[in-house]
């Protein structure tokens, strides 16, 4: 198998999450990054393309100039990853898009309802995928409790717990990554709520399968002169009856990424931390807890067909990223071979970008209503 | 010092609360039980007291025949613990009040805010000692928490994080201590918020030192039949901006006893989990998580104080509960011989006694109106 | 049932371990402490007494003394609890077995391999009970791991990982404790191994109810001038051909009272640890490894016959203690009702006191002959 | 920078550790795999080579095939990782150091001494590089352990404490990976010892800087018919007076890769898990327990300058083995520029392979002499 040609738009030099999906994409040889209009600051995105090693014709100055030469090349980029600060998602994944280049976006969708909506559009009229790195849940121990929800091992649903907790916006903080993520005009009106609240939302949707129906957001800025929420409280109201709250916060010293789960069911209760991802606690009500290991006795051939290595040997959050890249190979080659993609593949889509749009934007309606119930 | 003479309302054969009382005052030899009603059914509070040792014309047929016994006797009793299901706390203390013998007296305070305001009287009207054991706050690293915060290392508080999570009610029960729980007319409107909902929230009290103002509480009683909830999602501000989440359920499966706290300020935070009660895990920002460990280093000399043996020898719930009783004792030792009640003792008191059963009452109220913000 | 009267020969003002007995004994209401000889200083041992409420003419300057007094007492003391350093418990256990007076002795049984053989003799010799608090085999999940390993649950046993750690004398120190601790003239020729060491051994032996053949043993005193070893490392042969290592140290910072044991037989593996005494980890080969707990789902009756409380409400090392006293009351009541010691009774005895004081001495030789192989 | 091209001697279909280092190579884009000999049975390597998309020609029957042929290409291979059983280590070493290749070699060095000394001579005459993957030195908190150990914070050192228990071979097996490595011809004299022993002494060390003077080792092999040791116990003795047990397994239900360090001096301890390698737990004597945290705070910049992605990101496994890559391309692109290999490059040489080969050697020797001590 060739490696499938790769082209990024944003991620230049110093950005976070530029780095990880080049890495994710290269851990398992299925994507090789070939273009980049890698800064809007056009010289920034010329240095950014040398250090990465990309030939000077396919380093570009802005990514509709790339989409267009790209799509004219006889082996121009196949997919392309946008990882942009949130507010440009949209105007550089359509332009993929219309050219039926695959994309593979990072989250939160889009800074707005208004955007994530032209995006659904686009992707719709697009016979282009459009994968979206919620990333949370390429973990295969996330993918276990998944079939493990699924398959009824839990029972009826009735409780969902789940936080996200970081503490690097304690205090004021002026660094690049800090810098647009708390403004609203590039991140979303949302803050902690857009940049990890949507992250836990989407995990607790993806394991729990569950529908979420209203929802009550009680948001703060603790930190004086933040525009946007760092710290947020919301109760849940799923359909068929189960409950739930969600904690999402910036501002709790000693939280590094505490993105943790909890499920509870009639007949049985997850536990899972980002943090120590290679365990998922489970108990079936009434016996002892079971510490499932990643790989480990008792996990299923579904969760285990994503890892690398045996239990025992961690895989952390680079490989759960690259869970999601390889996922999208599956697809795009089997797209492109005129088949479906296959239903083993997992990887958040479209509707999820949508709903964790609309889930930001029911967090800030409802507190600006007092923590009034909203549907989303 | 001669043992304090101790009688006993409640608490006969296969009662939970009531033997743990017995442990508990029997620990550090400071209080001696010569005295009890030990059943509302005369035959069993007989047999009970047999079985207890009590001396025959010392185990009564009822509470009100044993206060007014013991108030006349040469050696009386002079302290009294209550331990019967909610709705009769306030009829068994005020008789013992009345008469000047202290009380000892398990939580919630009462099953109505009407009887807890009665109760509050009474205590007011008495110059007897009313001791309520919210029995979690004689863990000597909840002291240690309290004192983190009370000098500031946390800084200004932001947010609270308290749960209390068990699973024994996941299905329909029927043993003695499920029924009178799940009876509202004993114990009270609230089901899983009156049980354990209440410690949790003295709990956050005791050591965050905050003043609630609102809350909104989304109650449910998932068990089909049930009468009182058994789980509740309850958001909380407080005076001054903090903000809280609380979390209790009894339908929780893979928890036994999980009450959990976590508090972070601008400074620092801090976490606690009651089932290893002997860590407490404090971050001031910016550095490495320490593991704080009953009676090692770094512990204050009054964490210490409430401790029987040197770090790394766990103690745990009973050595807590009978934190309380050692307290009791200090205070009615002091109070006997005239002095003020020692500036080291916490117990908590009827103001935390009724402030627990209007936070019940706030909780059913917010949840019957849809989880509308109400004050307590 | 009365009280059985206890006395009580050491623990004084300021010792630890004569404390934790008193506590031991009182936690259930089955002994009295009536008579003391609380130290070798007679105005130390009468001060001592007046501080527990001993009627002065029961607080006795000697133990010789006291055994005379109590035997012609017509309520005189059933039973006594020896407390003192190692070296005296022999010549006052003696006293009291020559009485026929129950002995309840803290371990190890004696500071020399000569006493431990004349203590035997006088047990042989005596018609009363002898208990050794090797008080770790108090905890119930220690009581669930043997009897794992007694059902054949783990298979035949192949390993026995058990290590005892703690880090206060890694300077050195000169408190009471470690005064007589590490004099050989009192504490014996071991040190850590005495100390500590010989718990470890005990707990071991106990749970996995296996014979040592041979031990290597390899000992330091990392503490310029200490008279004894301060870690002891040990390779174990049992009969049958399982393998084993024990650690002691007490020079290993950041351990406080780290007893851990691990047994891993054919079928599977079991590992507990005495700072979080209420879990116990159990993996049947080609299974999900189980979090057990005190009172928990999977628990046996047996181990449950230990508990005070239900799961989720830990309970630690005094409550293990008290269990040794509770089964001491079992024993000594049935011997009193001239039936025999219940089947159900684990307390150590004096087989347990010779073996333990054997194995120290082994350590000892062996290492004084660069780590050979030696006999107990 | 242009990745350098890579050969690999081994690693065919099925095989464990050669998918390791293929990901390994790939995760940083320092490494382009260009060609390999990757069975010893010419279909199977052609039939892999083309799985990987080696191109034809430069897949080869043969590792001497393949040295001869990358030698003479203009573009031939700059770097070879051989991943083969250990007996063929050093025939497929020697091929390429001959010719100048920088070889990349999996653990342990050889299959026996004299092979490793014959390695030994090959890298010293050669201009070669010589890089072995004791792949758990590349941990970023394990260069946080030996940089605490470095700078003096534990002060002098005591006592070291490794361990490394599995469980996959605690019944007979017959898997691929288990034939080689239980048959001495391929594997060495050293079962259990060998495998995974050998990677438990070179972390301990890397970690403490400290001289293994002498051991003494017992060694089993519990299930009946296996040819190499499957447990061992092993005592310790270090220049200077430290003192250590390392113990290694393969036959401990519940352990899947465990492998463990603590080491204690006369300041302070530390310790770490493989399983859970993101924390380093250190203790200050007479200070709390800090969990340092990869990329937390107070960690170093040496620590850091092997992560990828902030603290709260777990990194595993993979990315330990890759920063030996990365540190390897480092050393090469160095010698390419004629300059010295630069002074941050810590992964384990000739010395570390050598020392690790004589280290089981010792162990099986000391074992059949009963466990008397040897010297390396």
């Amino acid at each position: 198998m060739k490696p499938i040609k790769l082209g990024m738009v944003g991620g230049g030099s110093g950005a976070f999450i530029g780095a990880v999906h080049r890495i994710a994409s290269r851990i398992d040889g299925e994507f090789n990054l070939v273009a980049g209009a890698l800064s809007s600051t056009p010289e920034k995105a010329r240095t950014s393309g040398e250090e990465l090693g990309l030939a000077p014709d396919r380093s570009y100055d802005s990514f509709v100039e790339m989409a267009k030469s790209e799509a004219r090349l006889k082996d121009g980029i196949e997919a392309v990853a946008i990882v942009t600060p949130n507010h440009m998602h949209y105007p550089a994944a359509r332009e993929f898009l219309e050219r039926g280049i695959h994309v593979i976006c990072d989250k939160p969708l889009t800074a707005t309802v208004s955007d994530a909506n032209k995006m659904a559009t686009a992707v719709e009229n697009s016979n282009a995928l459009f994968i979206l790195t919620h990333n949370y849940t390429g973990y295969p121990m996330i993918r276990q409790a998944k079939e493990l929800v699924a398959t009824g091992e839990l029972g009826k649903l009735r409780i969902v717990q789940v936080e996200y907790a970081q503490d690097w916006l304690t205090e004021p903080t002026h660094n690049k990554q800090a810098e647009w993520r708390t403004d609203p005009s590039r991140s979303g009106a949302g803050g902690s709520t857009g940049d990890i609240g949507t992250h836990a939302y989407n995990l607790a949707r993806f394991v729990s399968g569950l529908t979420l129906n209203k929802l009550s957001a009680d948001l703060d800025a603790f930190v004086p002169g933040r525009r946007v929420d760092d710290n947020g409280h919301v109760l849940m109201r799923f359909e068929g009856g189960a409950k739930g709250m969600l904690w999402c916060s910036q501002v709790a010293p000693g939280n590094e990424n505490g993105l943790r789960l909890r499920i509870f069911g009639e007949k049985g209760g997850l536990e899972w931390s980002q943090e120590d991802p290679n365990y998922l606690w489970y108990t079936p009500f009434g016996e002892a807890k079971r510490r499932l290991t990643r790989g480990g006795a008792g996990t299923s051939p579904s969760a285990n067909a994503l890892n690398r290595t045996p239990g025992g040997h961690p895989e952390g959050y680079l490989e759960a990223f690259a869970n999601l890249y390889a996922e999208a190979a599956q697809a795009i080659r089997a797209v492109q071979a005129g088949q479906p993609v296959p239903s083993n593949v997992h990887f958040p889509d479209i509707n999820d970008g949508v709903e964790g749009v609309r889930f930001i934007d029911a967090c800030v309606r409802s507190s600006s209503k007092d923590a009034a119930w909203v549907s989303l």
